[in-house]
């Protein structure tokens, strides 16, 4: 396996060069990052900064070629390249951000302080510190924050040979030249060419004749989860970003949105488990405070639920003290409930999720949840109501008691299960937070209930 | 927002569309469709076979230009291709395997039954037949089963412009073309140079001076995980897959790792809300039956867990019933455990498939979760103490037991949800199968000695 390879080999260099580093062999150690991609070089990196320090990691930083430090320096988490800037001289920082992608600088601007954002911004161009000050008030999760102004723009009246020569001058360094877009006077898009296209077609041919009109495009606001759904329905490489009145903006590249498509699943997990997402750091990085900041309020919340739960039972004490033997059931009615729920819930918001079940399918799904839920209830209630006759050795009126209880539980959980979800996405909740935790403490509400009625129906009390 | 008005423009369409069917004015509707990109005229024929029917959908399918119709084909779910293989003849069928792209080929021919697969094997030449049975049987959820033998490969003997003529004649409907692959004679591969670098270098370079001999590659039997990582990672477009000697046998592209994120992200989240994947189904094309095989036995299994709560529950039901306040405090104990647990595993579960947290992590996770427990629990005591006596009018030894039992449930249960997990990566198991429900289950069991531990402590009891 390639990556086990990298894995087991970088490993091995992390403890050379820190070797390297105690004994201050500083070339040697750059002659071992070299071996590799800048991505592992900045996992290397990363390592130095985390248990040797800043300042030899900003040593062996210095001693890379100028232009993997680049790279490099681009494939660092934004704490590490914010710990870098912080130690390495002004021109040094002129001289990274110059060359970074358009995207990742403004990323690594949008993190620093803004005394240090203004003194780069006083050294710029003053028509590209418009255009930083413009992204940098792109709203986080748009395809603003996500796009890049780094593309190849051609005119309708070019020819195939024109444009060739064109990308050849300009486009030496950007990844994002697969695509290239035609624009008009007004800088309104007209329409897209690929790369492809224009070597594979005659060189005479004109930019108007070849160029797709049929083009699928994203306005500047939308959410970036709209934007990967574009890009996953249809498999684009890049899609173009426009403004209000058809003006090119940026293009998004689908590097970014494997990234968007990461987060946006690891939010969607965190809600369901009962996490308040703290921004995207990795669970190590994130101290003790934010972590209990990110878990306490949902417990807290739940919590609420629990003083009806417990009212609920206090409300029965007395039924429950003259057949002591029905307070062993409850966890498992409880419990069931909140799983059967749970199994239904996570299915609607991952359907949601993923396009595949909408608002508008709320009676499919709810009849499709109660027949489910019936057959699932029905084997659920009839082996409890055998083992509670035949292992437990209690009443049939007990067994019918509980049986029963767990048949109406399930089919109720998996219908709130298949419901709220929907609900929440149609008042504008995420559909997430409808999942495990908080179905389980609505459902328990639900099993009690149900409980002590039946326990009146079949027990009289 | 775009996204946006394509879907309310498809709605207008699909109503327009079914009521010219209705008409049989196949051709208007053909017109109709033909507004939209092959993506979403796949969406309305989805629609057309499920609300009226296969027939009326294979007649607007033969209509559709013959190069529109192979795109719209792979567009498709599989069930319908299935649906349409069944009604049009063999020779429409044989038309479109053969303009499929080779990968969607592929994985219409694993769908079908054998005996279509042998008479459409019958009449390919016999190097494609030999080609379409190795990649027939790489592994489900394998690099093999994801690669494209769709690639364009130099030798390092080639200059650009030859490289350049050679890609005009072949390359011409082959969206891979981004990255060419230089093999020797041998097919071993020995570097990757992308398009973007033999169109803006000198026509008279060689191959072997421009092509990048750093590049990463994944084995043919590596996990589509591993080998969405390494996408991940490095931001590529297309990656080659090598076989054990380190031949090239195929490339996978962008495009079909958006598939596989999401396809994991999809099974991760089923799998930690105790529902069993099956296949790669969509909520609502899964019949009843489905759906309960996909429940019922994590039901069942999980219910198992409740005979011993309810054998704990029966051991202490003298307690309980000379304090039968004690009950009502129950769901409570039980409840948070539950979600405290569900917290922890699930951050360790995604930290885990992101790659951020790993097995040899274990103690600072460890460390990490008894601090963050500490806090959250005793928040969470605290406050119940305080209602205890104060909401509650219940006596102090009580408050005690109740408040003391609820911090060692959390920090027990944090404990557990940070370590299951990672018990399950090392010995083989899914870790998503260590999240809410199982955790919610141990915690129960964990929550219920803990009660009434310290009511024996407290209450004397």
């Amino acid at each position: 396996m390639e990556n086990f390879k990298v894995d087991v080999a970088l490993e091995e260099s992390k403890e050379k060069l820190f070797e390297y580093l105690n004994k201050k062999q500083y070339f040697k150690g750059r002659d071992e990052l070299l071996k590799y991609h800048a991505v592992d070089i900045a996992e290397l990196l990363e390592e130095i900064i985390e248990e040797i320090g800043i300042q030899k990691a900003v040593i062996m930083f210095r001693l890379l070629p100028k232009d993997i430090s680049v790279d490099v320096f681009s494939s660092l988490p934004i704490v590490d390249q914010i710990d870098i800037i912080n130690v390495i001289t002004d021109v040094e920082i002129e001289y990274i951000l110059d060359e970074m992608d358009f995207d990742d600088m403004i990323d690594v601007l949008e993190e620093l302080p803004a005394n240090i954002v203004d003194k780069i911004l006083e050294k710029t161009p003053k028509n590209e510190r418009t255009l930083i000050n413009t992204f940098l008030n792109y709203k986080a999760d748009s395809a603003g924050s996500l796009m890049t102004p780094d593309y190849i723009s051609l005119t309708k009246e070019m020819t195939v040979r024109e444009a060739l020569k064109y990308i050849r001058e300009v486009g030496m360094d950007s990844e994002t030249m697969y695509t290239c877009y035609v624009k008009d006077s007004g800088r309104k898009l007209q329409g897209i060419v690929s790369l492809r296209t224009l070597v594979v077609t005659s060189k005479d041919s004109m930019i108007s004749e070849i160029m797709n009109e049929d083009y699928v495009w994203v306005n500047v606001d939308d959410d970036q989860e709209q934007v990967s759904d574009e890009f996953r329905k249809y498999g684009f490489l890049a899609i173009p970003v426009v403004d209000k009145e058809h003006r090119l903006v940026g293009i998004i590249t689908v590097d970014d949105i494997l990234d968007v498509m990461e987060e946006e699943a690891t939010e969607d997990m965190e809600r369901m488990g009962g996490v308040i997402d703290q921004e995207d750091k990795d669970y190590l990085d994130m101290s003790v405070w934010h972590h209990v900041k990110a878990r306490l309020p949902w417990l807290l919340l739940l919590m609420c639920s629990y003083l009806i739960t417990g009212t609920i039972i206090t409300r029965f004490e007395d039924v429950l003290s003259s057949v002591i033997c029905l307070v062993s059931y409850m966890p498992m009615l409880m419990g069931t409930g909140g799983n059967s729920g749970s199994q239904s819930s996570t299915l609607i918001i991952r359907g949601m999720a993923t396009n595949e079940v909408d608002t508008k399918d709320a009676l499919k799904v709810l009849w499709k949840e109660f027949r489910i839920s019936f057959v699932v209830g029905m084997v659920v209630s009839g082996i409890n109501f055998a083992r509670i006759i035949w292992l437990d050795n209690n009443s049939i009126m007990i067994a019918l008691t509980v049986s029963s209880s767990m048949l109406v539980i399930v089919i109720i959980a998996k219908l709130i299960g298949g419901m709220l979800p929907m609900l929440a996405k149609k008042v504008g909740i995420d559909p997430a937070l409808m999942a495990g935790p908080m179905i389980a403490s609505i459902t328990d509400m639900v099993a009690l209930g149900t409980y002590f009625f039946m326990a009146a129906v079949f027990l009289g009390l």
